[in-house]
């Protein structure tokens, strides 16, 4: 049985296996630098969908799908459900989920999804030996824009703090304990908000989230950043990766060469005009179920504290003035 | 530890108690046939903010705040919270709990939010001995109406099929075993879609989803209609109930007397005018946390089986021609 430890961390008891995954991404995640790790690339951003929003629940398919045949398992076989996206009502889930029989519980963590989906999926697996427990997000470059921003087509001047949502969806299943990757331990966030409004500087309002969450992991475990060999938020970009080292440097401590963020590895930064780099919950997902999770499961990487963040923006309540909260929820990910 | 019994049903071991509750309304429901139960009412509807979207978060905090005092708790005692809403972005729960330094996973199951809330924060509190477990939800009748369908000052016409979304609120706290109400069981749903496009009939959209549900949990726990006192669905008001009962009555099931719902409880059908009855997330939260959870406290309800219902619905999907998906879970209450 997972054990609480304290202020939001539980330990696991079992450690939790991350028995398959899988990862589905658009054309242009495709031709960046971790191009070649996704289990499915699509050859345009439409996915074989009239609209962007139907796009995402197939492009979320692609990915439960690529999971699924990896781990020899079927819809039948899924226990539980944890998945969330940021369209309003979360409905690329809901869509992708739909009539499919599996039992559904429904996130809302905007781009902190995939990390609060595996915590819960990995407790549940750790607590309920003998089930299989789904953890899953996306997020559509044009779906996300017109809701959030603008229509894609309108041209609109992007700033240079604004991040480029990423076409790609995440999914992992965590079962029973059968070889790496493992999940260790999970440190769930509270919603911090310093006062950032701009919706085009998402970095700036969820670092402060991040700083929080893996300060807080570190505390409960007793453990700093030289036990990682890889620290990874998703999606602070350069930005808010800039200002989470800042944050911890204040402290004294130094996040140092193996801190890494989803959004500044999605895409190449120097060929691919994204600003401040990659965001959305299917970077941080497609991320971690493309990349990282072979790279444990091979022994490449030992300890990985994913830690996705999420900006719980509403365009409604920025243009009511108010300013932008932020989550994050850590993973300790091992081999 | 809780155990997991088949297909979404989780049997609780310690059988832990609902430690504390509290509801807080607007004035409307105030003035309905459950006026008296509920912890707070307001005068308005605005709670003193500004703009809908933060009347509702207020509310919350309302509900929240009533919930703690009756369980001479602090936010600092709360281990986690599981809550969501209505709103776009989850947006009443994000701001109600901004910066209160409450570990917090959000969720998104409209309707159903109650019942997802509190069985996540059950097997919580089943698995973690000494912790302190929160669920809640909201719905405010100006920000879903303007977000869902028509701003209040519209004046659109309703049709007969149309429900009234209440201005309510409900927050339980889930803890160790220590008095009723209890919490035996929780059966979580499926998205279920029968292809309904009404977005003026959310009762027909989420009938087939209770029906699942509930025949599911029959069946997992070996449990029929007469081995509860009241089988409490929400929202499905006056047309999504009549649907429901005659699901049940093809299988020759009868649900019997002891069948309601929070949607034809919270109105009075006569003198309030709300055409299939009362709906929104705060429907059923405020139903159980202000009426049911007292009367099962007291004894007077022995076996309360709370199934909240969900119309996962987009304006954005709906206008795609897309059909409404439904969800639904159920928490078995006992005295």
């Amino acid at each position: 049985m997972s054990k609480f430890l304290k202020n939001g961390t539980i330990l696991t008891e079992s450690l939790p296996s991350i028995v398959a995954y899988g990862s589905a991404v658009g054309r242009m995640e495709g031709e960046g630098p971790l191009g070649s790790c996704f289990d499915y690339v699509s050859e345009d951003s439409t996915f074989g969908e009239g609209t962007w929003e139907k796009s995402e629940s197939r492009l979320q398919q692609h990915a439960m799908e690529q999971a699924l045949i990896k781990g020899k398992l079927s819809e039948g076989d899924i226990t539980f459900a944890f998945a969330g996206d940021l369209l309003n009502q979360c409905t690329s889930s809901a869509y992708s989920m739909r009539n499919n029989g599996v039992r559904f519980l429904g996130l809302y963590g905007a781009c902190s999804t995939m990390a609060e989906s595996l915590a819960l999926a990995s407790v549940f697996a750790d607590n309920h030996p003998g089930t299989f427990n789904l953890a899953m997000t996306s997020s559509h470059f044009c779906s996300a824009e017109r809701q959030f921003r603008f229509p894609e087509t309108y041209g609109g001047q992007r700033p240079p703090t604004s991040q480029w949502t990423a076409t790609g969806s995440g999914c992992a299943i965590v079962g029973a304990h059968a070889g790496p990757p493992y999940v260790n331990a999970v440190t769930v966030g509270t919603i911090i908000d310093m006062g950032i409004k701009d919706a085009n500087n998402m970095g700036a309002a969820m670092a402060p989230a991040a700083y929080d969450t893996l300060k807080t992991h570190f505390e409960n475990t007793g453990t700093g950043p030289a036990d990682y060999d890889l620290i990874l938020t998703g999606d602070l970009g350069f930005v808010g990766g800039e200002l989470l080292k800042d944050l911890f440097l204040q402290d004294g401590t130094d996040l140092g060469e193996n801190y890494n963020d989803c959004g500044m590895m999605i895409f190449d930064r120097e060929k691919q005009d994204v600003h401040a780099g990659g965001s959305g919950c299917g970077c941080s997902a497609s991320v971690l179920c493309g990349y990282v999770l072979d790279r444990v499961k091979n022994g490449e990487l030992k300890n990985v504290l994913f830690a996705a963040t999420g900006a719980l923006m509403s365009t409604t309540l920025v243009q009511q003035g108010e300013s932008i909260p932020g989550i994050s929820h850590a993973v300790h990910i091992k081999y």
